[in-house]
């Protein structure tokens, strides 16, 4: 039994399935295969347009049932209903749709459909020890990337383009990036989201403020890191408000250790902004990062759960000065076996003047 | 009204919110924005982390409402519930989760969630003027692409190492991919989803067969071509077979016309391949391309719907010998107002040997 009664668990989230089974669709926004999890198997269904059989020279264990026009999802979810005698079944209420979950109640009458919220997510929120290797890698790599990076910067340059030597710094190093970095520029970095994409236009001046969020993906984990670089010029009053910030997310760190909610961090990080006369920020403190650069825990007000040894997430905390400029400080970090914290993103938080 | 009894509808699509409103978010997996429709209104929701005041500028009759940690979703669905009246709200069951749909039904106690099944996916099958001339561009771009490329492919190249040129020539360009290159080099090209991000270590030989499936992302719209290269000295029997495959795609085509099913299109293609003793393929025969390069209509065995004047979608059998090698030659086209298809991809399907 897997959990509470249940005797399978249908998943249908794109990174659950490469989780469980290795299968890697080409789209996460597209429902390419599927897998079922019983207590001693799991089952991956999808179809045959995709190269199966060095999956299962990778993986011998997994059984793969393949889609055909005729033997569809409900086909296989019947059959293996049947096989493994399950009266229960779970799945991902967080990730199946209204009109999946209709046509799957429709379909199998002979079992008990059962939502089961964030169930692996939760499981995944625990990293062992080749995926914490893994996202160590990321966040290495993701350092040596901004090294490079940081000495081709110069005033006159855009946003865009220096987001875009980032991107292709990973693609040339048969890396990814694990979001299309952000890249602002003075006012622009005042906004969290900042989509340099579809922007990107502001050029760096003397004196400017570059913030620039960004993450590589390597062997399908991802890091996230956040760095701001000033240009020679810089204003006192920006450098002074970056130290009094970079103090209170060096604090935030330092007070992570056995015993302690995520929701206190978060609470913490505020407390300490505050006290530093610094104004709050519009976002959480911090997120989970692994296969999804988003994941649990969550590091915010509402997160009640404790901090557990092998979480993997971020710290955070931004000041943001409309029209001004803006500053965020990010780090991953993995909590060890003591519920310590052990910082992965290496690059200096107070790079010298540009 | 909007229709049958809905007067308000609620949109979580990612592509749908950027449809109505303009607004994009940084992640299509992640929630960012939703849209609310009433028969005279549009709203966005969605938090201040993003540029919305670029957004009122380029859209100054969307009515933004800013997400904040007390002002959440629930909150704003209320007030504008209330403020307009709504009785019946409609929902995408295609694409709202079950979490999220019995959340929205615990909280919206006052309105009666009605599910409507691919609502505006089937309102975004009809393009506009405006959306077809992004799409030819988007096709354009995908030739001339190719047109570079071809240009630079030599024996002993692997398949990554072109699938990686192709993406970068898009990028340095300032255009995006539509999809991450297929590029399926001798035996791979007979597996239809080949992943030549996560293999792609398979080089070009002399006489080898190389599958090309790609496409263009310009200004949000997209693009889809397929065509197979061959290296001098390919074998008869493949050029032979190539030969075959193109004239059923060729004939498929021209079979569009006013009062056509696409169901028939796919019927008539595989009824052409089967006449020339050509294998079945195990996809369907096309499908819409638009804002997602995977949309309505489906051109497959269960399409009833009938072709109309702004449908743009694809047409591409494949002849797949296992372990050998495998074709696909795949157009984007467009239905004109008498309901004939124009071909929008124009690169040669007849290109010399390499």
């Amino acid at each position: 039994m897997l959990f509470k009664n249940v005797g399978g668990f249908f998943v249908s989230n794109f990174y659950n399935v490469l989780y469980l089974t290795g299968f890697k669709g080409l789209n996460p926004e597209e429902r390419e295969a599927f897998a079922i999890l019983t207590s001693e198997k799991i089952f991956l269904v999808t179809d045959g347009r995709h190269d199966l059989e060095t999956l299962k020279v990778r993986n011998p264990t997994l059984e793969i049932r393949a889609l055909t026009a005729k033997e569809n999802l409900v086909f296989h979810l019947k059959k293996i209903i049947k096989e493994e005698k399950i009266r229960s079944l779970g799945f991902e209420s967080e990730d199946l749709k209204f009109l999946e979950f209709k046509r799957l109640k429709k379909a199998l009458k002979q079992v008990r459909l059962r939502p089961a919220e964030r169930y692996l997510l939760k499981k995944r929120e625990i990293k062992s020890a080749d995926e914490i290797e893994k996202i160590r890698r990321a966040c290495e790599i993701a350092d040596r990337c901004l090294r490079e990076i940081i000495k081709t910067i110069k005033i006159g340059q855009t946003e865009g383009k220096i987001a875009k030597r980032i991107e292709f710094w990973f693609k040339e190093n048969n890396y990814d990036v694990s979001f299309y970095p952000i890249v602002a520029v003075d006012e622009n970095s005042a906004i969290p989201h900042y989509d340099t994409k579809a922007n990107g236009k502001n050029k760096i001046k003397k004196g400017s403020i570059i913030l620039i969020d960004y993450g590589a993906k390597v062997r399908d984990y991802c890091s996230d890191i956040t760095r701001v670089l000033f240009m020679k010029g810089a204003s006192p009053e920006a450098l002074n408000i970056y130290s009094k910030l970079l103090k209170c997310q060096e604090e935030t760190i330092k007070s992570i250790g056995r015993g302690i909610k995520t929701k206190e961090i978060d609470q913490k990080c505020r407390k300490l902004l505050r006290a530093a006369k610094l104004p709050d920020f519009p976002h959480s403190t911090g997120h989970g990062v692994g296969l999804e650069v988003h994941e649990d825990p969550k590091i915010s007000r509402k997160a009640k759960e404790k901090v557990r040894p092998g979480q993997v997430f971020t710290v955070e905390p931004g000041v943001y000065i409309p029209k001004k400029f803006g500053f965020r400080i990010e780090d991953t970090l993995v909590i060890d076996k003591d519920s310590k914290p052990r910082i992965l993103t290496q690059f200096p938080k107070k790079p010298p003047l540009l």
